[in-house]
């Protein structure tokens, strides 16, 4: 019997058992090919039909009508954070931006040192990013608002995206892609490590609409457009074949077991109000983010002392539950519940928490 | 039993039986973590292991001292294509490049891009890349001379390196790195591609001499940087984790199995002289290469006729020889010959090729 953990990992993350007994069941020949997913060529029939099914199960789970594409890219949501701009800025119009904490703030300094007018147009950092922002005024001429729809860091994550009047939204979708169902249509580019709900690190989900492709200047090198990529369906050059290939098969997971978007952000309500339920009903852990901005897909909380906190995290991966520190940067607990994370290991972690409380409180 | 063909692609290509069976095998619980290696956070000393291992395998392969260090980039080289010239340029100073076919054409074409003044210093397009220059008279003043080590396409490779005076080489070694023995000193920047002779699709390895990381100017994006690489120890955001196993694993394999670098040099060089010394023995297949430049990886040769040619990649695949399609640009066929591919799959090669020559000459 396989050993197997609960995986509360922020990012690489859980992924379906299903789908790695798959990749591992066929690895050393695919589909009768007579060699390795990891050894055919990305021009043979055998990665192109990966790429189209791939391809076309993002497009009918996000729901996209024909003006987007979907391109696979590498280097993840930090190469997007200079790419969005260097493809989608427009001469004399402004980029707007909302901080909601580190990866927002790392996205407007790329921008910045492109040497582009960015406006933060909002931003949460007066409470230490605990919150969503409510009010956004979008400049009117703005070449467009860049959002992170989820904030793996601070815990938090837009219920309600802001209205924009015709301004493209620009959208870090990395760690709550697939977990929810949103509409699509005021976004021109939405962007997504696959790492978190989408698949292994090592490739970079790319959705653009087609009137934005062609803000693209000549002057950018090849690599860095998106005109590239949109052009040649990904493969330019060799695509990351490997990481496309499991993105596919959890796309198929979630179409084919966990019934498409609607049957996954059910199961993903239910995990974080079982988690969230069991916080707001004790006083021994803390969730330091605002109610209406807490985020589905990871939860922050906080013990009585750090010391308490490294004897939970440590208690915990001894009973088999793990990933449960707090990003180094600010500390504390975290439980990231992406789509591979089962209702039964958020019951196994409410249970240890009970216990840990417990004997701790 | 598990079906398995001699692969003889360009890349992606073969990758070792025990490679592939070691992750397989591994899969589903990484070390005994309970968790997949592609579920493992890459902060963990699970991946961090992994990363640190196959950087000191590649530092003793490559003959590397401590002024060099080993990166894991993403993107292919055709990124490496922007970034070289974007990190090592000098303001006032020509870049040289040798141009031996497309992908050296297209290393060209990204510095040009970036408004470098970009000399070509040497070509072989006066005879179709068929060879290797003799002459490369480089500007005593040059913030660089690039070379393609092999070239993939045309079946060129270079056999000594050219002497620069001092000028430091970049070279992409996309498709010979690890396959023979070489100086490294004469280089400041070393780059390839993982998926011919590294491991799979999906990360780019880059050697760079400390004393180049100091030219990269500020105002580059972050993620466009040799520097964020070369002070996050590759992880200034998440890398390709997976595929970077997959090389530790490869380099494992070449040191411990294969006898490192001087044991694969010489299997490679017998492969490449029984392939080549049986189309020299003969006047049905032409090898359209010079003799004195003809790749140990890539083995081009040619049928009479282009009906005969797809007749041979058909029969040679029913008959479990794949991957012998030339490129598309050039047709013909070709026989990548990487480190994965053994005597056994050539000999069978050869066997297959006199049969053919014999019903069809």
């Amino acid at each position: 019997m396989t050993h197997r953990i609960h995986n509360f990992n922020a990012g690489p993350a859980a992924l379906p058992l299903p789908v790695l007994q798959e990749i591992q069941a066929e690895l050393l020949d695919f589909q009768g090919s007579g060699m390795s997913i990891l050894e055919v060529s990305h021009r043979s029939k055998w990665f192109e039909n990966v790429l189209d099914d791939a391809t076309a199960r993002i497009k009918r789970l996000l729901r996209l009508d024909d003006r987007y594409q979907v391109l696979f890219l590498q280097g993840g949501a930090s190469m997007q954070f200079c790419m969005a701009p260097m493809n989608l800025a427009i001469a004399g119009k402004p980029l707007n931006y909302v901080d909601t904490g580190t990866w927002a703030t790392k996205a407007i300094k790329e921008a910045q040192i492109l040497g582009n007018d960015v406006r933060v147009v909002a931003s949460s950092a007066d409470r230490d990013y605990t919150y969503i922002p409510g009010d956004v005024p979008v400049d009117p001429d703005a070449a467009y608002l860049h959002i992170t729809s989820n904030n793996t860091i601070r815990g938090t994550q837009w219920r309600k995206f802001p209205e924009t009047g015709g301004v493209p939204m620009v959208g870090d979708f990395s760690s709550d892609i697939f977990s929810r169902v949103f509409d699509a249509e005021p976004f021109g580019l939405i962007y997504a490590g696959a790492q978190k709900n989408a698949g292994p690190a090592g490739v970079t989900l790319v959705v653009i609409r087609e009137d934005l492709l062609s803000r693209t200047p000549d002057s950018l090198p090849t690599m860095l457009k998106y005109s590239t990529f949109s052009s040649k369906k990904s493969m330019f050059n060799t695509p990351p074949c490997f990481a496309i290939y499991v993105v596919q098969l959890v796309m198929k997971w979630l179409e084919e077991t966990m019934g498409g978007m609607e049957g996954i952000a059910a199961a993903n309500r239910r995990k974080a109000e079982l988690l969230y339920g069991y916080l707001d009903s004790q006083g021994f852990y803390q969730s330091p983010v605002g109610k209406d901005s807490q985020s589905f897909m990871n939860v922050i909380f906080r013990l009585p002392t750090p010391e308490l906190e490294q004897q939970f995290i440590g208690s915990a991966l001894a009973q088999d539950l793990g990933g449960l520190k707090g990003h180094r940067s600010v500390g504390g607990c975290r439980a990231s519940l992406y789509n591979a994370v089962s209702l039964e290991a958020v019951q196994a972690l409410v249970d240890f928490m009970k216990e840990f409380a417990r004997k701790n409180g």
